[in-house]
């Protein structure tokens, strides 16, 4: 392996050294490297707010089910008043919840799982063209210098030599471009990459922090003084 | 519909009035609304713990990737060490959190889901088991009552008369205790009812207070700094 540099150097695209092609692998691999290990991290986020989601489903039918307790009409109605009443209030608490859940998953979608694949579509996706890109002007520009290396060296063939001559500068401007293009996004990836990985990390916990904090003031002492009723009165 | 009562007494299951057999379909009745009922709570209840383990899972997967990129190999190993030591950190948060959702899967589990399988499977099914004994019981019962009433009224069937009256009076003995043994139990069920609703919400709401608790522990001022140095590593 070549001396790791931190950057690809434009001034080395025209050139195009062997040196430069190396330390081009180099950054490419990394970045294969970088989607191969961002395409796994997005799955365990996806599945991470999927659970969420579900989570926010579940209380959703949880708390329904638990109105729903009023209408059966139970054909023995004896202090059904009281636990219609408690339902309704573990209903209500239930609800409570599932809008915390709700928020929590809306949370995981905008601040982990959105950057992220953001940066996927985004940068990665635009290395894959530019890469693309350059493989296509350096084969032009590999084709043009055959093409010049084959030309017969007679007088009569001045006109067709200029033509080649035209098409290979064409196609190294082409391929300089390209370079410098594909080198620029490369550069920029390994300068986007902690933050690709961090940022929905962050988004992740401060979503969760938020909701232990929204939890509590939820679960205040009102709440304590509510279950400790039911709890008597179960044991009745 | 009859006057409804608290109670089956069972000093009526030996008459078997059509008064007391009318009561007696008002608790059946209100035992089959609780069946259906409690069967669609312990769904929704089945779905609450299916997503809270299902968190538990993803939060492990997502602990155990950001450990990986460690293991990655970066082919551009630039400020990595501060990337890994960062995600590193952020693992073992999200392994905390993970550990959160298993105690809350498992209180899920225990608290709420078993007490309504065990209501369920215990008193239900004793319910219609003693519901079906108690049918035989009765239908024996006739059997021997239309026997006798069929008897001829010749003497010399005194033997066989006195065989039919015995059987009757078996019958009547059997039928007599299928009937008290299935009052009990449905005089028990309408003293387990409300419990059997209100405890499994009781367990969830506790394991809710519970986590919401840990949680904030956790998300300690401890947390908040490391969280800020990460937002000022990754804005550099």
């Amino acid at each position: 392996m070549p001396a790791v540099h931190h950057k690809l150097l434009l001034e080395e695209a025209l050139q195009d050294s062997p040196q430069t092609r190396s330390l081009l692998s180099v950054f490419e691999e990394d970045a294969g490297t970088l989607t191969n290990y961002t395409n796994q991290l997005l799955q365990s986020m996806q599945r991470v707010f999927g659970a969420q989601n579900e989570m926010a489903l579940a209380t959703e039918q949880l708390s329904k089910q638990l109105l729903d307790y009023e209408k059966q009409n139970f054909a023995l109605a004896k202090g059904e008043e009281e636990v219609i009443n408690t339902l309704q209030h573990f209903a209500k608490s239930v609800e409570e919840l599932n809008s915390l859940h709700s928020e929590l998953a809306t949370q995981y979608a905008d601040k982990m799982v959105f950057p992220m694949v953001q940066f996927r579509e985004k940068d990665l996706t635009e290395i894959s063209t530019l890469k693309e890109i350059f493989g296509i002007a350096s084969d032009e520009h590999e084709a043009a210098m055959v093409k010049y290396s084959r030309l017969p060296k007679k007088r009569e063939n001045e006109k067709i030599k200029a033509e080649v001559v035209r098409e290979v500068a064409y196609c190294r401007r082409k391929q300089h471009q390209a370079a410098m293009q594909y080198y620029c996004a490369l550069n920029a990836l390994q300068y986007r990459k902690r933050a690709a990985v961090l940022e929905p990390m962050l988004g992740y916990t401060h979503a969760q922090i938020n909701v232990f904090k929204k939890g509590m003031e939820l679960v205040s002492k009102k709440m304590d003084s509510f279950l400790s009723s039911v709890s008597s009165m179960n044991q009745r």
